[in-house]
């Protein structure tokens, strides 16, 4: 199965809002719907929008009327500010824009293809550095959901923990919920499932202390925007994982496709970090959590410094920053 | 309005599993109903479950037949396995059992009023201290409650934020949320709410990263157990902003009473650390949140090691760590 697709004249996704309760297909003919499943993350995770964006760019091309194709593609690239693949897909099937619709559609079906032979080949790369760094039976901390449900098929960080499973070098998987939208709770916990992978829940806070417990061998997460001097933006918390790993001596390795390295953001410092509002802090689904009028900070995400990070791995190559190397 | 209280010839609580929504006020006139009560964290926090325990002793040698007094006590003292004060002050009590009832009783009365009086103390001392190091207008992260609702009155961490806004020298508070059972977001934010200062309420995760951002002056918050080498050991996530505080260069304050100073516990590694199961993190309230059968790691506490810990500040004493003193 995959996460998302173009099919018949539309894309598909599975809405991973509604998971692990319900598996469902959303089909969406609009340029409107496409943004608004961005927006609410019913479409989640760097390749996964980057596909998104350039299935979105061949959406436009064919609903919206000429002149205000570029317009449509631009909303679509700016529909989330932190996720770079969703931008940079959209555009890159929008510059075939001159030869017409279908020219647009067959960059985005290229888009896709790339994905999914990336997601094997950072699997590979993925599981080969964990096996050299911590032997053939390592505990993984995995943050957020960066499986088959982040990509098209395999993932970025998940798909090396589940093929270090299938080569039975895996002792186990701890994935942290990941406030607060629990994607790891509702999405990884159900992927894993899924694929036999023997895994634990923990909530966030706890992460660092388990590292610290000697109960973690390395840390394992994606990324939605890699710095040209290696600091990484990913999901809010994982620079606490960081933390927690650097002080426990362990590992803390980055898996996303080398399309998440952005050469034109210097460094942390210069990313633009998404606040998504009160709502998912005070409420949890339709249950108010905290008391009515709650004000809240939600950083969406959080930037680890390059001092941090042990290895970026890509579908072309691992990056030690611990041995001074850079993207 | 306090938290626990002896009325009428039994204990009276705030039931904090009810709040924000509801204010109930219960009434436990048997030690089962009490330790119940101690186990689901309808009272909790270090000094109200010091105050508990006296007074559950005190209910013990009224309601229990005498030869039964003691093993009830103990059944108290050991309720909750991580929490110094619930067994000290539960003994404390029991040691004048030879007297009668009513000594015990008034062992457990003057028990009450200590902590009314060192919540007093502290919120001084740990005002004095963030202004001492952050200067008049200090934004503070707090985690878990360590408000009134953890005390009699008053509280610990909580009592020296709201001192700090008394005084007009409080920029504002990031209340963190504490997964899994949300005291942040539950409590914390209901009896800031009430006090009238200003906050905001923030994933834990992100915690660490708001620290790096600039926008955390300190980190105030409590204890369960402070070990003979300065280890403190506080509700799980405490550490993960221990170690964002000392990256971040801001000082990380424990506020306890003295009482939380456990000589008998050489330092952190001695500590059994509570694990609650899994139904707190895979499911949220009555909703499950992670799939069936999602099994989860859930320690209740974790160790902050000294070496990260600015000060301790207690109804007696402000022992500054980073000048090397210990407890």
């Amino acid at each position: 199965m995959r996460t998302i697709d173009w099919v018949d004249g539309a894309i598909e996704i599975i809405d991973q809002t509604l998971l692990p309760d319900k598996l469902t297909i959303l089909r969406l003919t609009s340029v409107d719907r496409l943004i608004d499943a961005i927006e609410r993350l019913a479409v989640r995770g760097a390749p996964a929008l980057g596909v998104a964006g350039a299935f979105g760019a061949a959406l436009a091309s064919r609903t919206a009327v000429p002149a205000a194709v570029p317009a449509a593609i631009e909303r679509i690239a700016t529909a989330r500010p932190t996720a770079v693949n969703l931008a940079r897909c959209a555009r890159r099937a929008g510059d075939r824009l001159a030869e017409g619709p279908e020219a647009v559609l067959a960059e985005a079906l290229l888009i896709r293809d790339e994905e999914i032979a990336a997601s094997l080949e950072m699997g590979r790369r993925g599981a080969d550095l964990v096996i050299d760094r911590c032997g053939p039976a390592a505990t993984v901390l995995t943050h957020c959901n960066t499986g088959a449900l982040a990509a098209v098929t395999g993932g970025t960080a998940l798909a090396a923990v589940v093929e270090l499973h299938r080569r039975g070098t895996l002792a186990g998987v701890i994935a942290s919920e990941t406030r607060p939208l629990l994607q790891g709770a509702r999405l990884t916990a159900w992927e894993l499932g899924a694929a036999g992978v023997p895994f634990r829940l923990a909530v966030d806070g706890a992460g660092p202390f388990l590292m610290a417990r000697g109960e973690v061998d390395a840390v394992i997460l994606g990324s939605d925007r890699i710095c040209a001097n290696g600091d990484v933006v990913n999901k809010i918390g994982s620079y606490a994982h960081a933390l927690g790993a650097k002080a426990a001596g362990i590992p803390f390795i980055v898996v996303a496709p080398e399309s998440t390295i952005d050469p034109d953001t210097p460094s942390g410092a210069a990313v633009t970090i998404e606040d998504r509002g009160p709502e998912e802090v005070v409420a949890f689904g339709t249950r108010a959590v905290a008391p009515p009028a709650t004000r809240a900070v939600n950083p969406a995400f959080d930037v680890t410094p390059a001092a941090l990070v042990t290895a970026i791995v890509t579908d072309r190559r691992t990056i030690r920053l611990d041995l001074g190397e850079r993207p």
